[in-house]
């Protein structure tokens, strides 16, 4: 039987996740519920979009990825279903999708009965069971393949440099920089770091860069936060230097 | 095979839920385990009983859910299995299953081995593996089924007017008003506020009231939190108001 | 088809736990994941050590239980599958599994593609996946099979007396004290406290002492927080005593 996988912004101490996976299990039958994450930070797109970008993918071909991190419930945004490599995601059209390569979408319709302010369990996780029960989006009443508006607010990288585009759990700040266009070094919020290969080619309390599990840059302090000793929110700018010279 | 559900107040940094969870898989095996939510608010009854109102419906007929926010375990209060719209529910009778329309209940008896700290392992978790295998609480040795005694802290709604019943991860104030009740504005903490849509029917940052997701009047900031703007704690009384006129 | 249960300190807002999640769901198809709990604090081996005490051996034998709490990822620590009362754990040998009787490890070897800060993802999981495809680790090329090394911070119990070993959610302190052992009353932070049965023992806001479900003495405030009103941080000394008398 499919899987079906939740990310929200809905925490875990409502019943909002529960309504969801109520719908799911009670239109496909069987299906297995997985949890990506709920504690998506309340209304932030950009981190719900990297929750999916380093999980979803993970998964087998034809899992079902409903995705709701949703400011814009009850305006005019779109509902989507969307396929990326072999995979389904559900969710508004919003950017919550900007890290995938879509190879298709298709516009879902909320129903006349469906709660302005709750789609998730209205619209999202019925197309989600409608899915995981086999239907093929292309002969469902979903009306035309739509091309996706949503978008990232930092938009497209420029060549040569990255941006902080994550703040983890543990106070890393990872970037789009890839891992192979960094150098020997990169330079941050005023900072010169050497590439390093882990946490423990620096001391303790030290901040270092290196290729993160996503094959970019990620900035880190061994043993704390590097979000609390840099002032690089989501956007600052990372770029690669000569390891003694110049910025270039 | 059968679906059972966790809702608790254990948080997810212990070992209690999946404890809870170990001894459903052993004395259920296949059974398939659904979190609803385990960060209530500790000792918050009536925040478990509106967790449950809002998500345990949804699910498919015969689904078990398990619900401990106990703060008398140990005490003489009682355990109990109950059923409502033709699923179960197992947990302290406390006032959790107070939303429910509860048809039938019967009180489990702890057993001499049961810890009197945890009895969502050693009493509720057990209760429940036994339903999802099938056996009929009836039959079983159970006693005489019960009446629960649990009460939720604002008792039955007064004709015309509701009381906020739930905050929730948003900041939202939901309450018990029936919208078709609401009418076309209503009054809450000293402020009028017209009935609106959806969120986009105000700009960013102002207070609206609208029909929510389960049919009762919420109110909410736009982009903020109505928590943060209205002193309006559970219990808080909410009235339909003539939108230009007096309190009616 | 077998349960891999999963703990960690990633978190509930990233995809980390996601990321692992579809790799087993992809190497082990049918698996059944259960979260037991990734709220541990950051890099606090010695509580997710004590999350695995009490939850794992409630599982049905077969289980695997993946477990990450690892800030020296990327060091020379070594990562092991472990078996204990007929269930495998695989993690880190850091002291994650410290308190469980382990009869028998395996080194897992890194690949040399394994990311050097994830190997949840690249190491750990397709492990616990091996495992649950029913792979024998004495048979597979797992090299030879080692002792662990990981401690706990608190090494062994003097005889005649405990240690705080944990502080839980609502702020109980759990000592190794076995209860058989502390008689009637014990000694812990300058305070004398008799042993009671459960928290209705004594009034609200009062502090007790009782034997907990695992076993041993656990200190709470009946309505509040133990951790708040006692200066016992891990590793407090907590000793019986004569109910009137001296300590002895």
């Amino acid at each position: 039987m499919a899987i079906i996988t939740l990310t929200t912004d809905f925490g875990t101490r409502d019943g909002y996740v529960g309504a969801m996976k109520g719908v799911l299990a009670r239109r496909a039958p069987g299906v297995q519920l997985v949890d990506l994450a709920h504690d998506v930070p309340r209304h932030d797109i950009a981190h719900g979009a990297w929750v999916l970008a380093t999980a979803a993918l993970e998964f087998p071909r034809g899992t079902i990825h409903l995705a709701v991190v949703d400011p814009g419930v009850g305006t005019a945004r779109r509902g989507v279903i969307a396929r990326a490599s072999g995979q389904f995601f559900v969710g508004p059209d919003n950017g919550l999708f900007g890290y995938l390569d879509i190879e298709r979408a298709w516009a879902i319709a909320a129903s006349r009965e469906s709660s302005p302010t709750f789609h998730g369990r209205d619209v999202f996780a019925p197309a989600a069971a409608s899915l995981a029960r086999g239907h093929d989006p292309d002969t469902w009443a979903l009306g035309q393949p739509v091309a996706l508006v949503g978008q990232l607010p930092w938009g497209t990288r420029p060549a040569g440099e990255g941006r902080v585009i994550h703040v983890d759990h543990y106070g890393n700040l990872i970037t789009d920089l890839p891992g192979e266009e960094a150098g020997e070094a990169v330079a941050i919020a005023g900072r010169r770091l050497p590439l390093a290969r882990t946490y423990e080619d620096v001391a303790a309390g030290e901040l270092l860069a290196y290729v993160g599990s996503m094959g970019t840059v990620e900035v880190a302090v061994r043993e704390g936060r590097a979000d609390g000793v840099l002032d690089a929110p989501r956007g600052t700018r990372i770029v690669p230097v000569a390891p003694g010279g110049e910025y270039r």
